[in-house]
């Protein structure tokens, strides 16, 4: 998973960008990078880490310019390439190009190995070169009908900005696996992959990019084409369930909003007699309260995560697994000591954490612990983006219901249905196994 | 405000103290050192910064030994001395020990003027360095003794660890002003000025270590002594508002069901029609469940704080004005817009961030903003170790309460009575001007 | 101007590179890189700075395999484009490879604006990537086929270094305008720019790579092709007055004997009465010894080199003027006071140096200040690959002969005559302004 | 060893001061610090590495004011106290004073000892804070009688500057072990433990401090007192055999003159047949022009030093150890090989290195290497402030010249006689043995 931002017409472009991924982190630590574009010249910085100790002022100050785009990008398991980092910077037909890319493509080595047979030289093992080839092989006279050109010869998950050296190019494939934004601060157009960054630079959201839309914003103005045949929506569940930052608002939802009610669907579905609710802070807080409310049993912070992360500080491994998820959460005793506790986390994947917890909350007093979980189980790896683990990494696909209770030490366990995140226009190929586009 | 730890007798003494530094970081992010001995040579490191940042591995590697103490200190406010970060090092009539220190001495300047008229130099101009003289100064022949000389010397507030080649004297002066507790971790002795931090290292706590206790500790055994005639104890209550984990146990009492009762109290004495509570995270996170309990109002996560931090990487004091409270806290509109919200916090010294708050709510589409505070007005700067503001900058020594409501622009303000937290055996005195000990 | 090695058949094959390069770090401090394979996956790290800075040991590691290349490069003036440092890396159809290269090639934006309409994307400015779209667009079967038809395609100044999984191809141009070394160390081959570097390894030269030769280095033993018709040769004799360290054979002469050499000549041909002989420290050094041995006139260290650099640590650049040559060079009064000096340094380019060393020997209480300058004057820029200045930057194109004397305040002035260095088989176009390929 | 600079009365004299100290870090390489008065406040700055990495802009910024003191140290062997790095600071009286110093006391233990006993508490292992005691102990009534009182108290080798709000005090023991400039830089008052320093900085050396003076300069002007019994001169010779930088005026004596006439001696004295003579730069230089002018041999550059450090960038002892020297020294062979070499040294402590060295020409294929060192064999280790080797380490205390000769594998090896350097108001202990002060 990745966050991309854009920004068109503003004095500060690479700042703003900066500020804009800072508050998209929560989709990419791995690296962060920003190219900007002064008219004439395209300047790009990347890096690995943390948006703010990437694009520190000394490191933006040379992005001249008024219009740019940004990445943030998501720790990926394995891999040799060292240069994923985007944005992808390249001269198409004398013309320089930077694009930032949020998605998986369908088929994308296929394209790759004719590409290269074809005399193409590839620098990165990321699917995003390959529409940059694509861009480049298109003979249309102008960048958005070549876009448009590559990305009818491409299928699968994307958001993209592109930018040149005076246009910025949002695209969002037709069936609109992950969200793009567009909005206004301060008079300058933004895209971004959710509302909050919008928020956080103090902007408004105009509207999210359709599926299948392209859109073109330059001095002569914004345009939007659609270039694709008409296609069914499969927007991401997961974004909803465990992505996306909760004070955002994507595909038309609150974020929020949606893991509170199926917090409440979950304490209907599975309720048991407790004392207290806690949360898995703070991605579990929405489900845990809407569980609470549904269940009529009071809520408590009964972990509390520490603000000053650790882990690098450790020497040995040993010291991080004997410490666990110590490092993370502490109990808070007075609310767990002789309860009987509900813990409600967003999602499962490999299980690992949730056994840790349960088996703190034991060892702070929990006469019983309960887990309930905001999402059903997680069976299948995703193939449009979100980078979950191979079939042999997921709980779920591993051992049963009764298997991953007994294995984790939970009084009980218990999962959102899948029919609560079944919805026509969604894809929950994670939870189904039955992916809409192969 | 600082943190302190001390272990003795395990073979990661300085690594152990080190980890219950990073669990006390909430109370000191100036600077951290530790000092360990060998039984034969104290070595020590300190520097500016976060623990996990200045006590890294290789910086602690060199420290060896089975005995350690270890400090995280507050950010104090103007001063120029370099060098007032912690353990203080020296050698006093040729044995080598290394102190560590939370609270500010009553009438310090005094006693220093007097040892320097008599030859005495000073490195620092920590009240902690008087200590150290006064103890050279002793002629007793046990280090235990001597601390005990110098400390019936000075007034006011103190926990502090001191080192020697095999021993580590604990110390908590007789009012009792600041927490000190003694805990086991694996067979090792961990004094520490929270119980979280023995929670955190896997550890129990024994107990308390008592108003105008002095315990050493070495081969040959625990000691206690008393050396103190009866005083009367002053407890900080702001320890128990504001300073202290949630998840401690201080004073005899959990630090969250503290708060949470106070938040149900203000619901009692302070109520107002509402469609959700909500707090400022994390601090105001008890008190404002209490509240929600008291009064019958839903509580809600209306707010969401950054795990990024960020204010470092913008570059211009403009830029961090711009964004202001935004940096940390997001509101969540599908919580506030157009509710009646009641925000709760801990407590309010300057003001400058509630004021803010309040105003991101009603951008956020709050149709009324209530704060509640779980605390009474802070009227007094303290005198004990807490560095809270001078008189000029606390609000409620400058504005009445309808003053102060007008200025932050909330629909209304309440403060917790004085009455709840004036308990006897503690001191209330930045919220009535009473100071115990002058 | 840069640097280049390559290692194979050594279990530390990126260590070695890194310490060849060490050795070259003369040719060139603003970046570095290496690349290695393991057999099977090529993995490359490169950054902005020293060799010792950059490739450090916790880079190098993950650098596995038995053969490697690296690269270090000159600072160049001017450009935007970021990502220069070498190595280039690309998979072509399927194969990836990496390339490192010193050297400019003549007409090389031709033959990118044609690649570039043909589809092709360039992620650099540099000629480098030309070269390596050429060996994707050759259908020849082998890579040292299509590296030869690449090669056949461009014209210019190169010697280069090609990385595949598992072989190095090394290729200097027709007219061996740059230099390229093939040594063995303990058993593996290495190629590297100077003799130094093979000598620094601890290894012998075995010969260098001729003019117009390709030589493939592979598990099935060495392979030495001429791909290219007979050529003139044009050797860079700037590599012998300037370039090269003293300690490397070049072209088949010891640099430091003909610098010697041509020390002496100049003190036949521009003698002048004098009390001492000092050098420009350290690349005027022999031919300050070559001058003194000519002229009779003692030799001595009139001007010591600072070790400690220090420009970076200075705040202002009026501090830098202020120093101006005293933080690199400081003269020895004993040496020079009331004495008839002649410095002799092994170039001059711009002369601004030269100036600012004749007025702190000057101000050091010389009588008489001679410059005597180890090569002819510099009229033109290079155009293969030596990042000399622009015409408007040399002093020998806007000056005459005495302008520059007074200019710089020289009691006398001379240079090595033109004839001394125009030698068949060498290129001294910056000397003469006869190119020998445009 | 150490280099110590004082700036009076100029509105950077933090800057300046640390400029001096870059140009004395040949003296101290371990730590540099500098301590600034602004007239009310004194405030330093000090750290671990080499002053143009401790004292960046940024550290120097904040160190305000008219007047300053700074130190670089040199590495000691050994040791535990983490924070011997001057200047050390301290309060005596309610009067901030900070100190540096070069040399060593005699009997400071006793001293320290004594003053422990007394109640007075050491936080370093430095002979210094013994002074520091005893200027505090003082009851004079000026800041320059209390400094001469303390003074009179030790006994020793000790150049020092002490800064306090207003005033400077230099002084110099009565022995005059250590050096010590007085100097004008811009109307500025300088003291530098070696003119280079002055001469860096731009300005001109007034004079020397006299061995037993102690001079003071605040805004009332300069005054100068003799307060200790006249006392024999003991200059240390081997600051002007290693020490010293060669453009340094020391002890009424150029450096660089003295030891090219020692090399001359040598030839004299030690004189064999032979083609070339090379120095060991930088330190070896001076002496092997005087040898080369002795004996009529030609001088070459037979080794080159590197300028890009290097050591700490490989991840092994062992590969330091297999490239030994010539990570610093490159042999020339067009210089030596086939020739008989005569390779001339400053000095030898160790003999570690010459060893290394010899071989390395060998290797470069000198037929025949002849070693001559510019100063007599060192037997004792210095008790005065050179960090010299104990007993155990010097090569001459445990060979005799023949042993010396053959277990480096020289052709021959002989030294300067000691009577070379056994003059009146010098000390030569470290070649004779003879301790002038016990």
């Amino acid at each position: 998973m990745c966050g991309i931002v854009g920004v068109f017409d503003t004095s500060t472009a690479a700042q703003m960008t900066a500020l804009g991924l800072h508050a998209l982190q929560h989709r990419g630590q791995e690296a962060a990078g920003v190219a900007a574009s002064d008219g004439a010249t395209l300047r790009y910085r990347k890096g690995s880490g943390l948006v703010k100790d990437v694009l520190v002022p000394s490191v933006l100050e040379p992005l001249k310019g008024t219009l740019a785009v940004g990445h943030c990008r998501y720790p990926t398991v394995g891999g040799t390439a060292e240069n994923n980092a985007q944005p992808l910077y390249a001269t198409c037909r004398g013309e320089p190009i930077a694009i930032v890319h949020n998605g998986d493509l369908v088929g994308a080595s296929l394209l790759r190995d004719d590409l290269e047979m074809r005399g193409a030289i590839f620098s990165t093992t990321s699917d995003t070169e390959v529409i940059l080839h694509l861009i480049a092989k298109s003979s249309a006279p102008t960048l958005i009908e070549r876009v448009a050109d590559a990305l009818l010869a491409v299928r699968g998950a994307y958001s993209l900005l592109i930018l040149s050296r005076d246009t910025i190019i949002a695209a969002r494939d037709p069936h609109g696996f992950r969200p793009l934004v567009l909005g206004e601060v301060d008079g300058a157009t933004v895209f971004a992959s959710e509302s909050c960054a919008i928020d956080f630079l103090g902007g408004k959201v105009v509207r999210e990019i359709e599926p299948g839309e392209v859109v073109s914003v330059s001095p002569t103005g914004m345009v939007s084409r659609k270039p694709f045949p008409a296609a069914e929506t499969h927007a991401c569940v997961f974004e909803h369930i465990y992505f996306a930052r909760p004070d955002s608002t994507m595909f038309g939802e609150s974020v929020y909003q949606a893991r509170f009610q199926w917090g409440k669907e979950l304490a209907d579905v599975a309720p048991v007699p407790a004392d207290i609710v806690i949360s898995v802070p703070d991605s579990g807080n929405p489900a845990a309260l809407g569980y609470a409310a549904g269940s009529g049993i009071p809520f408590g912070h009964g972990l509390i995560r520490s603000h000053y992360g650790g882990r690098t500080f450790l020497a040995s491994e040993q010291a991080k697994r004997d410490l666990g998820v110590r490092l993370k959460l502490s109990p808070v005793k007075a609310v767990v000591t002789g309860k009987r506790v509900v813990v409600v986390d967003d999602s499962v994947v490999r299980g690992t954490t949730s056994k840790k917890i349960l088996r703190l909350l034991r060892n702070a007093g929990a006469s019983e612990v309960h887990l309930r979980v905001g999402a059903p189980p997680v069976v299948s790896p995703c193939r449009y983006g979100v980078a979950t683990r191979t079939y042999d990494e997921l709980l779920a696909h591993r051992m049963t219901l009764e298997e991953s209770r007994v294995w984790m030490d939970a009084d009980s366990l218990a999962y959102l249905p899948l029919g609560s995140v079944a919805r026509p226009g969604f894809c929950s190929a994670c939870f189904s196994g039955n992916y809409p586009l192969i």
